[in-house]
Protein backbone atom coordinates (compact mmCIF):
# COMPACT_ATOMS: atom_id res chain seq x y z
CA UNK A 1 0.00 0.00 0.00
CA UNK A 2 1.05 3.71 -0.89
CA UNK A 3 0.37 4.85 2.34
CA UNK A 4 0.65 8.61 3.84
CA UNK A 5 1.33 8.33 7.01
CA UNK A 6 3.11 5.21 9.51
CA UNK A 7 3.17 4.62 13.26
CA UNK A 8 5.36 1.99 14.51
CA UNK A 9 4.38 -0.20 17.45
CA UNK A 10 5.09 -3.29 19.45
CA UNK A 11 2.87 -5.69 20.99
CA UNK A 12 2.61 -5.43 24.65
CA UNK A 13 2.33 -8.93 26.24
CA UNK A 14 -0.95 -7.83 28.13
CA UNK A 15 -2.58 -7.40 24.64
CA UNK A 16 -2.71 -10.74 23.88
CA UNK A 17 -5.10 -13.46 24.90
CA UNK A 18 -5.09 -17.24 26.03
CA UNK A 19 -4.27 -18.26 22.26
CA UNK A 20 -1.23 -16.43 22.86
CA UNK A 21 -2.02 -13.82 19.98
CA UNK A 22 -2.64 -10.26 20.01
CA UNK A 23 -6.74 -10.48 20.83
CA UNK A 24 -8.86 -9.52 17.86
CA UNK A 25 -10.70 -6.38 19.59
CA UNK A 26 -7.47 -4.94 19.96
CA UNK A 27 -6.50 -4.15 16.81
CA UNK A 28 -8.87 -2.19 16.79
CA UNK A 29 -7.47 0.07 19.43
CA UNK A 30 -4.44 -0.09 17.32
CA UNK A 31 -5.63 1.59 14.32
CA UNK A 32 -7.67 4.07 16.69
CA UNK A 33 -4.29 5.27 18.07
CA UNK A 34 -2.74 5.34 14.34
CA UNK A 35 -5.52 7.48 13.28
CA UNK A 36 -5.17 9.99 16.08
CA UNK A 37 -1.74 10.17 15.49
CA UNK A 38 -1.97 11.05 12.14
CA UNK A 39 -4.56 13.56 12.38
CA UNK A 40 -2.40 15.08 15.34
CA UNK A 41 0.69 14.97 12.81
CA UNK A 42 -1.37 17.28 10.30
CA UNK A 43 -2.56 19.75 13.42
CA UNK A 44 -5.86 18.32 13.75
CA UNK A 45 -6.62 18.44 17.21
CA UNK A 46 -9.43 16.82 18.56
CA UNK A 47 -9.74 18.26 22.26
CA UNK A 48 -9.85 21.59 19.95
CA UNK A 49 -12.44 20.37 17.85
CA UNK A 50 -14.44 19.03 20.29
CA UNK A 51 -14.75 22.53 22.04
CA UNK A 52 -15.95 24.08 18.63
CA UNK A 53 -18.95 21.14 19.12
CA UNK A 54 -17.12 19.13 16.17
CA UNK A 55 -16.29 15.39 16.58
CA UNK A 56 -14.96 12.80 14.27
CA UNK A 57 -17.32 9.99 14.50
CA UNK A 58 -16.64 6.38 13.25
CA UNK A 59 -19.72 4.96 11.27
CA UNK A 60 -18.39 1.45 9.53
CA UNK A 61 -15.50 -0.58 10.30
CA UNK A 62 -14.47 -3.76 8.09
CA UNK A 63 -11.87 -5.57 8.92
CA UNK A 64 -9.66 -8.67 7.57
CA UNK A 65 -7.69 -10.83 9.74
CA UNK A 66 -5.29 -12.13 7.50
CA UNK A 67 -2.22 -13.68 10.42
CA UNK A 68 -1.79 -13.06 13.99
CA UNK A 69 0.55 -10.56 16.04
CA UNK A 70 2.75 -12.14 18.70
CA UNK A 71 4.27 -10.82 22.09
CA UNK A 72 7.15 -8.65 21.45
CA UNK A 73 6.27 -8.37 17.67
CA UNK A 74 7.06 -4.74 16.00
CA UNK A 75 4.51 -3.83 13.53
CA UNK A 76 3.66 -0.88 11.46
CA UNK A 77 0.45 0.79 11.11
CA UNK A 78 0.26 2.47 8.03
CA UNK A 79 -2.88 5.15 6.59
CA UNK A 80 -4.13 5.57 3.19
CA UNK A 81 -7.25 8.59 3.42
CA UNK A 82 -9.60 9.18 1.00
CA UNK A 83 -12.96 10.99 0.76
CA UNK A 84 -16.10 9.52 -0.24
CA UNK A 85 -19.04 11.81 -1.88
CA UNK A 86 -19.03 15.00 0.15
CA UNK A 87 -19.52 13.78 3.56
CA UNK A 88 -17.17 10.57 4.14
CA UNK A 89 -13.81 10.16 4.95
CA UNK A 90 -12.41 6.63 4.59
CA UNK A 91 -8.86 5.51 6.21
CA UNK A 92 -7.54 2.45 4.41
CA UNK A 93 -5.45 0.96 7.37
CA UNK A 94 -2.64 -1.72 7.06
CA UNK A 95 -1.26 -3.19 9.73
CA UNK A 96 2.15 -5.33 8.72
CA UNK A 97 4.66 -6.60 11.05
CA UNK A 98 7.86 -5.01 10.31
CA UNK A 99 10.40 -8.36 10.56
CA UNK A 100 9.22 -9.49 7.04
CA UNK A 101 6.39 -7.23 5.90
CA UNK A 102 3.99 -9.62 6.79
CA UNK A 103 0.27 -8.38 6.30
CA UNK A 104 -1.12 -8.57 9.53
CA UNK A 105 -4.75 -6.70 9.20
CA UNK A 106 -6.54 -4.72 6.32
CA UNK A 107 -8.93 -2.55 7.37
CA UNK A 108 -11.14 0.50 5.96
CA UNK A 109 -12.46 2.82 8.17
CA UNK A 110 -15.63 5.11 7.63
CA UNK A 111 -16.21 8.21 9.33
CA UNK A 112 -17.97 11.81 9.42
CA UNK A 113 -17.05 14.87 11.22
CA UNK A 114 -19.83 16.11 12.92
CA UNK A 115 -21.30 19.44 14.34
CA UNK A 116 -23.17 19.33 17.43
CA UNK A 117 -24.26 15.38 16.18
CA UNK A 118 -25.07 16.45 12.81
CA UNK A 119 -22.97 15.33 9.52
CA UNK A 120 -21.00 18.24 7.99
CA UNK A 121 -18.44 18.99 5.30
CA UNK A 122 -15.18 17.89 6.47
CA UNK A 123 -13.62 21.55 5.32
CA UNK A 124 -11.31 21.24 8.68
CA UNK A 125 -9.96 17.76 7.32
CA UNK A 126 -9.79 19.27 3.84
CA UNK A 127 -7.67 22.49 4.95
CA UNK A 128 -5.31 20.09 6.92
CA UNK A 129 -4.13 17.97 4.43
CA UNK A 130 -4.10 20.98 1.67
CA UNK A 131 -1.88 22.86 4.12
CA UNK A 132 0.34 19.15 4.72
CA UNK A 133 0.58 19.05 1.20
CA UNK A 134 -1.27 15.51 1.35
CA UNK A 135 -3.43 14.67 -1.96
CA UNK A 136 -6.89 13.19 -1.22
CA UNK A 137 -8.63 11.38 -4.26
CA UNK A 138 -12.54 11.56 -3.84
CA UNK A 139 -14.87 8.73 -4.96
CA UNK A 140 -17.95 9.61 -6.25
CA UNK B 1 -33.77 -9.35 13.48
CA UNK B 2 -35.22 -12.64 14.16
CA UNK B 3 -32.22 -14.10 16.66
CA UNK B 4 -30.99 -17.61 18.05
CA UNK B 5 -29.53 -16.04 20.75
CA UNK B 6 -29.74 -13.42 22.84
CA UNK B 7 -26.78 -12.06 25.86
CA UNK B 8 -27.92 -9.11 28.11
CA UNK B 9 -25.35 -7.24 29.41
CA UNK B 10 -24.80 -3.92 31.47
CA UNK B 11 -22.34 -0.92 30.50
CA UNK B 12 -19.32 -0.86 32.44
CA UNK B 13 -18.13 2.67 33.26
CA UNK B 14 -14.27 1.95 32.59
CA UNK B 15 -15.54 0.91 29.23
CA UNK B 16 -16.38 4.24 27.97
CA UNK B 17 -13.85 6.79 26.98
CA UNK B 18 -13.08 10.55 27.09
CA UNK B 19 -16.41 11.03 24.80
CA UNK B 20 -18.46 9.50 28.18
CA UNK B 21 -19.29 6.41 25.47
CA UNK B 22 -18.55 2.48 25.25
CA UNK B 23 -15.28 3.05 22.99
CA UNK B 24 -15.67 1.17 19.77
CA UNK B 25 -13.12 -1.49 20.16
CA UNK B 26 -15.35 -2.32 23.44
CA UNK B 27 -18.09 -3.21 20.98
CA UNK B 28 -15.94 -6.73 19.59
CA UNK B 29 -15.63 -7.45 23.41
CA UNK B 30 -19.08 -7.72 23.92
CA UNK B 31 -20.09 -9.36 20.16
CA UNK B 32 -16.94 -12.13 21.30
CA UNK B 33 -18.45 -12.68 24.64
CA UNK B 34 -21.81 -13.11 23.21
CA UNK B 35 -21.20 -15.39 20.20
CA UNK B 36 -18.73 -17.54 23.26
CA UNK B 37 -21.35 -17.75 25.42
CA UNK B 38 -23.92 -18.94 22.42
CA UNK B 39 -21.54 -21.64 21.49
CA UNK B 40 -21.04 -22.83 25.19
CA UNK B 41 -25.03 -22.83 25.09
CA UNK B 42 -25.05 -25.35 22.11
CA UNK B 43 -22.33 -27.25 24.12
CA UNK B 44 -19.43 -26.28 21.98
CA UNK B 45 -16.65 -26.04 24.19
CA UNK B 46 -13.34 -24.71 23.08
CA UNK B 47 -11.11 -25.07 25.88
CA UNK B 48 -11.80 -28.88 24.87
CA UNK B 49 -11.73 -28.44 20.75
CA UNK B 50 -8.32 -26.91 21.38
CA UNK B 51 -6.69 -29.82 23.21
CA UNK B 52 -8.04 -31.50 19.79
CA UNK B 53 -6.30 -29.45 17.55
CA UNK B 54 -9.57 -27.75 16.69
CA UNK B 55 -9.78 -23.68 16.98
CA UNK B 56 -12.66 -21.25 15.67
CA UNK B 57 -10.71 -17.96 14.02
CA UNK B 58 -12.08 -15.10 12.77
CA UNK B 59 -11.06 -13.81 9.63
CA UNK B 60 -13.46 -11.06 8.68
CA UNK B 61 -15.44 -8.63 11.05
CA UNK B 62 -17.69 -5.55 9.77
CA UNK B 63 -19.41 -3.27 12.26
CA UNK B 64 -21.89 -0.42 11.76
CA UNK B 65 -21.97 1.86 14.14
CA UNK B 66 -25.47 3.01 14.83
CA UNK B 67 -25.91 4.73 17.97
CA UNK B 68 -23.70 5.06 20.78
CA UNK B 69 -23.86 2.90 24.39
CA UNK B 70 -23.67 4.79 27.92
CA UNK B 71 -22.73 4.23 31.27
CA UNK B 72 -24.85 1.71 32.82
CA UNK B 73 -27.19 1.35 29.87
CA UNK B 74 -28.45 -2.50 29.51
CA UNK B 75 -28.32 -3.95 25.97
CA UNK B 76 -29.33 -7.22 24.46
CA UNK B 77 -26.79 -8.94 21.97
CA UNK B 78 -28.41 -11.13 19.56
CA UNK B 79 -27.00 -13.70 17.32
CA UNK B 80 -27.85 -15.87 14.39
CA UNK B 81 -25.72 -17.70 12.57
CA UNK B 82 -25.43 -18.84 8.57
CA UNK B 83 -22.81 -20.60 6.79
CA UNK B 84 -21.32 -19.83 3.72
CA UNK B 85 -20.14 -21.67 1.29
CA UNK B 86 -18.27 -25.74 2.81
CA UNK B 87 -16.01 -24.02 5.09
CA UNK B 88 -17.13 -21.04 6.35
CA UNK B 89 -19.60 -19.41 8.82
CA UNK B 90 -21.64 -16.02 9.62
CA UNK B 91 -22.50 -14.29 12.41
CA UNK B 92 -25.26 -11.62 12.05
CA UNK B 93 -24.91 -10.23 15.38
CA UNK B 94 -27.10 -6.70 16.64
CA UNK B 95 -26.36 -4.65 19.69
CA UNK B 96 -29.67 -3.51 20.75
CA UNK B 97 -30.43 -0.72 23.75
CA UNK B 98 -32.94 -3.03 25.82
CA UNK B 99 -34.78 0.01 26.91
CA UNK B 100 -36.53 0.96 23.88
CA UNK B 101 -35.49 -1.71 21.44
CA UNK B 102 -32.58 1.32 19.45
CA UNK B 103 -30.18 -0.38 17.10
CA UNK B 104 -26.75 0.39 18.27
CA UNK B 105 -24.52 -1.81 16.60
CA UNK B 106 -25.25 -4.23 13.68
CA UNK B 107 -22.06 -6.78 12.26
CA UNK B 108 -21.34 -9.69 10.28
CA UNK B 109 -18.66 -11.80 11.99
CA UNK B 110 -16.95 -14.42 9.50
CA UNK B 111 -15.17 -17.31 10.70
CA UNK B 112 -13.01 -20.48 9.51
CA UNK B 113 -12.76 -23.55 11.83
CA UNK B 114 -9.10 -24.73 11.65
CA UNK B 115 -7.19 -27.85 12.45
CA UNK B 116 -3.76 -27.62 13.44
CA UNK B 117 -3.74 -24.37 11.34
CA UNK B 118 -5.85 -25.45 8.40
CA UNK B 119 -9.84 -24.58 7.33
CA UNK B 120 -11.90 -27.30 8.08
CA UNK B 121 -15.35 -28.48 7.18
CA UNK B 122 -17.28 -27.54 10.66
CA UNK B 123 -18.92 -30.50 11.08
CA UNK B 124 -18.72 -30.62 14.89
CA UNK B 125 -20.90 -27.17 14.34
CA UNK B 126 -23.34 -29.06 11.91
CA UNK B 127 -23.65 -31.60 14.66
CA UNK B 128 -23.91 -29.48 17.56
CA UNK B 129 -26.56 -26.91 15.79
CA UNK B 130 -28.52 -30.34 14.81
CA UNK B 131 -28.28 -31.31 18.63
CA UNK B 132 -29.93 -28.00 19.55
CA UNK B 133 -32.39 -28.01 17.07
CA UNK B 134 -31.48 -24.80 15.61
CA UNK B 135 -31.98 -24.76 10.93
CA UNK B 136 -28.42 -22.91 9.88
CA UNK B 137 -28.85 -21.53 6.32
CA UNK B 138 -26.24 -21.94 3.85
CA UNK B 139 -25.37 -19.60 1.35
CA UNK B 140 -23.78 -20.45 -1.88
CA UNK C 1 -15.68 -11.10 55.28
CA UNK C 2 -19.02 -9.50 56.96
CA UNK C 3 -20.08 -7.56 53.70
CA UNK C 4 -22.61 -4.92 53.16
CA UNK C 5 -22.75 -5.65 49.23
CA UNK C 6 -21.93 -8.11 46.90
CA UNK C 7 -21.89 -8.31 42.68
CA UNK C 8 -22.21 -11.38 41.14
CA UNK C 9 -20.14 -11.84 37.94
CA UNK C 10 -18.80 -14.80 35.67
CA UNK C 11 -15.60 -14.20 33.49
CA UNK C 12 -14.91 -13.47 30.45
CA UNK C 13 -12.51 -14.44 27.77
CA UNK C 14 -11.36 -11.89 26.53
CA UNK C 15 -10.27 -10.97 30.02
CA UNK C 16 -8.01 -13.49 30.07
CA UNK C 17 -4.34 -13.39 29.21
CA UNK C 18 -1.68 -15.89 27.60
CA UNK C 19 -1.22 -17.78 30.92
CA UNK C 20 -4.34 -18.78 30.44
CA UNK C 21 -6.02 -16.70 33.77
CA UNK C 22 -7.50 -13.47 34.21
CA UNK C 23 -4.63 -10.49 33.91
CA UNK C 24 -4.14 -8.62 37.12
CA UNK C 25 -4.99 -5.57 35.94
CA UNK C 26 -8.27 -6.69 35.24
CA UNK C 27 -9.10 -7.35 38.89
CA UNK C 28 -9.00 -3.42 39.10
CA UNK C 29 -11.90 -3.35 37.03
CA UNK C 30 -14.23 -5.94 38.52
CA UNK C 31 -13.07 -4.00 41.31
CA UNK C 32 -14.39 -0.61 40.51
CA UNK C 33 -17.33 -1.87 38.92
CA UNK C 34 -18.90 -3.48 41.90
CA UNK C 35 -17.96 -0.15 44.01
CA UNK C 36 -19.79 1.75 41.40
CA UNK C 37 -22.83 -0.49 41.41
CA UNK C 38 -22.70 -0.50 44.82
CA UNK C 39 -22.50 3.34 45.46
CA UNK C 40 -25.64 3.70 42.80
CA UNK C 41 -27.40 1.07 45.16
CA UNK C 42 -27.51 3.89 47.91
CA UNK C 43 -28.47 5.97 45.74
CA UNK C 44 -25.22 8.01 44.51
CA UNK C 45 -25.06 9.02 41.31
CA UNK C 46 -21.57 10.26 39.85
CA UNK C 47 -22.78 11.66 36.86
CA UNK C 48 -25.21 14.34 39.24
CA UNK C 49 -22.20 14.80 41.80
CA UNK C 50 -19.66 15.32 38.90
CA UNK C 51 -22.07 18.11 37.91
CA UNK C 52 -21.92 19.92 41.37
CA UNK C 53 -18.01 19.51 41.18
CA UNK C 54 -18.03 16.45 43.58
CA UNK C 55 -15.42 13.50 42.37
CA UNK C 56 -15.00 10.47 43.98
CA UNK C 57 -11.12 9.79 43.73
CA UNK C 58 -9.17 7.18 44.32
CA UNK C 59 -5.48 7.47 46.28
CA UNK C 60 -3.98 4.60 47.00
CA UNK C 61 -5.32 0.62 46.23
CA UNK C 62 -3.56 -2.64 47.90
CA UNK C 63 -4.47 -5.97 46.37
CA UNK C 64 -3.41 -9.47 47.47
CA UNK C 65 -3.62 -12.00 44.67
CA UNK C 66 -4.42 -15.16 46.33
CA UNK C 67 -5.73 -17.30 43.48
CA UNK C 68 -6.11 -16.89 39.61
CA UNK C 69 -9.85 -16.88 38.17
CA UNK C 70 -10.28 -18.66 34.22
CA UNK C 71 -12.54 -18.73 31.87
CA UNK C 72 -16.23 -18.88 32.83
CA UNK C 73 -15.69 -18.73 36.68
CA UNK C 74 -18.24 -17.29 38.78
CA UNK C 75 -17.05 -14.73 41.18
CA UNK C 76 -18.63 -12.49 44.08
CA UNK C 77 -17.29 -9.03 44.36
CA UNK C 78 -17.90 -8.15 48.49
CA UNK C 79 -17.72 -4.78 49.69
CA UNK C 80 -17.62 -3.64 53.48
CA UNK C 81 -16.98 0.39 53.62
CA UNK C 82 -14.89 2.47 56.98
CA UNK C 83 -14.22 5.99 56.97
CA UNK C 84 -10.35 6.93 58.26
CA UNK C 85 -10.22 9.86 60.10
CA UNK C 86 -12.67 12.65 58.86
CA UNK C 87 -11.39 13.16 54.95
CA UNK C 88 -10.83 9.44 53.65
CA UNK C 89 -13.16 6.23 52.97
CA UNK C 90 -11.45 2.90 52.60
CA UNK C 91 -13.35 0.11 50.73
CA UNK C 92 -12.51 -3.62 51.76
CA UNK C 93 -13.33 -5.33 48.92
CA UNK C 94 -12.86 -9.02 48.38
CA UNK C 95 -12.98 -11.16 45.30
CA UNK C 96 -14.68 -14.39 45.83
CA UNK C 97 -15.11 -17.95 43.75
CA UNK C 98 -18.51 -18.96 43.96
CA UNK C 99 -18.15 -22.00 43.22
CA UNK C 100 -16.18 -23.26 46.81
CA UNK C 101 -16.11 -19.83 48.64
CA UNK C 102 -11.90 -20.05 47.80
CA UNK C 103 -10.77 -16.25 48.18
CA UNK C 104 -9.18 -14.79 44.68
CA UNK C 105 -8.19 -11.10 45.65
CA UNK C 106 -8.16 -9.02 48.76
CA UNK C 107 -8.10 -5.56 48.27
CA UNK C 108 -8.07 -1.97 50.39
CA UNK C 109 -9.25 0.95 48.45
CA UNK C 110 -8.76 4.63 49.72
CA UNK C 111 -10.24 7.33 48.46
CA UNK C 112 -11.20 11.00 49.27
CA UNK C 113 -14.19 13.45 47.51
CA UNK C 114 -12.97 16.45 45.88
CA UNK C 115 -14.93 19.88 45.20
CA UNK C 116 -13.27 21.14 42.58
CA UNK C 117 -10.25 19.21 42.66
CA UNK C 118 -9.67 19.63 46.91
CA UNK C 119 -10.35 16.85 49.15
CA UNK C 120 -13.71 17.59 51.04
CA UNK C 121 -15.65 15.59 53.99
CA UNK C 122 -17.87 13.18 52.63
CA UNK C 123 -21.02 14.68 53.98
CA UNK C 124 -23.32 13.09 50.40
CA UNK C 125 -21.62 9.70 51.23
CA UNK C 126 -22.67 9.82 55.30
CA UNK C 127 -26.02 10.94 54.41
CA UNK C 128 -26.42 8.06 51.89
CA UNK C 129 -25.07 5.30 53.72
CA UNK C 130 -27.57 6.44 56.69
CA UNK C 131 -30.57 6.42 54.24
CA UNK C 132 -29.44 3.37 53.67
CA UNK C 133 -29.64 1.98 57.53
CA UNK C 134 -25.69 1.35 56.48
CA UNK C 135 -23.50 1.47 59.83
CA UNK C 136 -19.80 2.88 58.97
CA UNK C 137 -17.30 2.39 61.13
CA UNK C 138 -14.89 5.00 61.78
CA UNK C 139 -10.83 4.37 62.48
CA UNK C 140 -9.29 7.11 64.13
CA UNK D 1 14.39 7.49 42.55
CA UNK D 2 17.67 5.81 42.07
CA UNK D 3 16.06 3.88 38.96
CA UNK D 4 17.54 0.75 37.05
CA UNK D 5 15.51 0.99 34.07
CA UNK D 6 13.40 3.52 32.40
CA UNK D 7 10.79 2.92 29.67
CA UNK D 8 9.08 5.93 28.14
CA UNK D 9 5.47 5.72 26.83
CA UNK D 10 2.95 7.92 25.38
CA UNK D 11 -0.52 7.86 26.80
CA UNK D 12 -3.02 6.92 24.24
CA UNK D 13 -6.54 8.10 23.88
CA UNK D 14 -8.20 4.67 24.18
CA UNK D 15 -6.45 4.48 27.64
CA UNK D 16 -8.68 7.33 29.15
CA UNK D 17 -11.85 7.61 30.59
CA UNK D 18 -15.22 9.25 30.60
CA UNK D 19 -12.95 11.62 33.30
CA UNK D 20 -11.08 12.79 30.85
CA UNK D 21 -7.73 10.94 32.34
CA UNK D 22 -6.24 7.34 32.43
CA UNK D 23 -7.88 5.20 34.12
CA UNK D 24 -6.91 3.75 37.24
CA UNK D 25 -6.33 -0.11 36.43
CA UNK D 26 -4.40 0.98 32.54
CA UNK D 27 -1.47 1.97 35.07
CA UNK D 28 -1.08 -1.47 36.25
CA UNK D 29 -0.59 -2.38 32.32
CA UNK D 30 1.86 0.33 31.67
CA UNK D 31 3.91 -1.17 35.39
CA UNK D 32 3.68 -4.77 34.15
CA UNK D 33 4.75 -4.04 30.42
CA UNK D 34 7.82 -1.89 31.89
CA UNK D 35 8.33 -5.05 33.97
CA UNK D 36 8.61 -7.10 31.23
CA UNK D 37 11.10 -5.09 29.34
CA UNK D 38 13.29 -4.62 31.90
CA UNK D 39 13.18 -8.44 32.63
CA UNK D 40 13.75 -8.86 28.60
CA UNK D 41 16.77 -6.25 28.67
CA UNK D 42 18.72 -8.34 31.40
CA UNK D 43 18.03 -11.16 29.12
CA UNK D 44 15.09 -13.26 31.28
CA UNK D 45 12.67 -14.67 28.69
CA UNK D 46 9.55 -15.76 29.95
CA UNK D 47 8.20 -17.32 27.15
CA UNK D 48 11.42 -19.94 27.64
CA UNK D 49 11.29 -19.79 31.49
CA UNK D 50 7.78 -21.24 31.64
CA UNK D 51 8.65 -24.08 28.92
CA UNK D 52 10.98 -24.98 31.38
CA UNK D 53 7.89 -24.52 34.28
CA UNK D 54 8.66 -21.41 35.65
CA UNK D 55 6.43 -18.54 36.48
CA UNK D 56 6.68 -15.34 37.66
CA UNK D 57 3.72 -14.63 39.72
CA UNK D 58 2.74 -10.81 40.95
CA UNK D 59 1.63 -11.92 44.61
CA UNK D 60 0.67 -8.26 45.83
CA UNK D 61 0.49 -4.71 44.94
CA UNK D 62 0.52 -1.42 46.39
CA UNK D 63 -0.42 1.69 44.33
CA UNK D 64 -0.24 4.95 45.17
CA UNK D 65 -2.05 7.65 42.83
CA UNK D 66 -0.73 10.96 43.27
CA UNK D 67 -1.32 12.71 39.88
CA UNK D 68 -3.53 11.78 36.58
CA UNK D 69 -1.92 11.07 32.79
CA UNK D 70 -4.13 12.62 30.20
CA UNK D 71 -3.99 11.76 26.78
CA UNK D 72 -0.80 12.22 24.74
CA UNK D 73 1.28 12.87 28.07
CA UNK D 74 4.80 11.13 28.06
CA UNK D 75 5.86 9.47 31.13
CA UNK D 76 8.89 7.21 32.02
CA UNK D 77 7.62 4.01 33.39
CA UNK D 78 11.43 3.73 36.26
CA UNK D 79 11.89 0.33 38.27
CA UNK D 80 14.17 -0.11 41.13
CA UNK D 81 14.50 -4.51 42.05
CA UNK D 82 15.18 -5.60 45.56
CA UNK D 83 14.96 -8.60 46.95
CA UNK D 84 13.19 -9.75 50.23
CA UNK D 85 14.36 -13.15 52.42
CA UNK D 86 15.08 -15.98 50.10
CA UNK D 87 11.63 -16.12 48.11
CA UNK D 88 10.34 -13.20 47.35
CA UNK D 89 11.42 -9.72 44.93
CA UNK D 90 10.11 -6.41 45.10
CA UNK D 91 9.94 -4.17 42.15
CA UNK D 92 9.54 -0.01 43.03
CA UNK D 93 8.28 1.44 40.55
CA UNK D 94 7.29 4.96 39.67
CA UNK D 95 5.28 6.93 36.48
CA UNK D 96 6.65 10.17 36.00
CA UNK D 97 5.27 12.40 33.61
CA UNK D 98 8.32 13.72 31.78
CA UNK D 99 7.75 17.27 30.86
CA UNK D 100 8.43 18.37 34.43
CA UNK D 101 9.55 15.61 36.52
CA UNK D 102 5.20 15.22 38.12
CA UNK D 103 5.42 11.97 40.12
CA UNK D 104 1.98 10.03 38.87
CA UNK D 105 2.10 6.52 40.08
CA UNK D 106 4.12 5.21 42.73
CA UNK D 107 4.19 1.24 43.28
CA UNK D 108 5.41 -1.43 45.09
CA UNK D 109 4.88 -4.72 43.32
CA UNK D 110 6.04 -8.20 45.30
CA UNK D 111 6.31 -11.72 43.34
CA UNK D 112 7.66 -14.66 43.14
CA UNK D 113 9.30 -17.45 40.97
CA UNK D 114 7.16 -20.94 40.81
CA UNK D 115 8.31 -24.06 39.85
CA UNK D 116 5.10 -26.19 38.66
CA UNK D 117 2.89 -23.87 41.09
CA UNK D 118 5.35 -23.63 44.10
CA UNK D 119 7.68 -20.61 45.28
CA UNK D 120 11.64 -21.38 44.45
CA UNK D 121 14.28 -19.23 45.20
CA UNK D 122 14.54 -17.60 42.33
CA UNK D 123 18.39 -18.05 41.29
CA UNK D 124 17.83 -17.42 37.87
CA UNK D 125 16.98 -13.92 38.37
CA UNK D 126 20.20 -13.67 40.65
CA UNK D 127 22.40 -14.63 38.04
CA UNK D 128 20.85 -12.96 35.05
CA UNK D 129 20.78 -9.42 37.62
CA UNK D 130 24.74 -10.47 38.57
CA UNK D 131 25.35 -11.22 34.82
CA UNK D 132 23.70 -7.30 34.01
CA UNK D 133 26.22 -5.82 36.35
CA UNK D 134 23.15 -5.00 38.30
CA UNK D 135 23.44 -5.09 42.29
CA UNK D 136 20.10 -6.03 43.78
CA UNK D 137 19.49 -5.22 47.74
CA UNK D 138 18.11 -7.69 49.91
CA UNK D 139 15.41 -7.24 53.37
CA UNK D 140 15.98 -9.09 56.00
Amino acid sequence: MDYMFELKMEVRDYECDIQGIVNNSVYQNYLEHARHKFLHSINLDFAQLHNEGLDAVVTRVEIDYKYSLRPRDLFGVRIRLRKRGNLRFVFEQQIVRLEDEKLIVKAEVTGVLTKNGRPIAPAVFDEALLAAGLDVMTEK
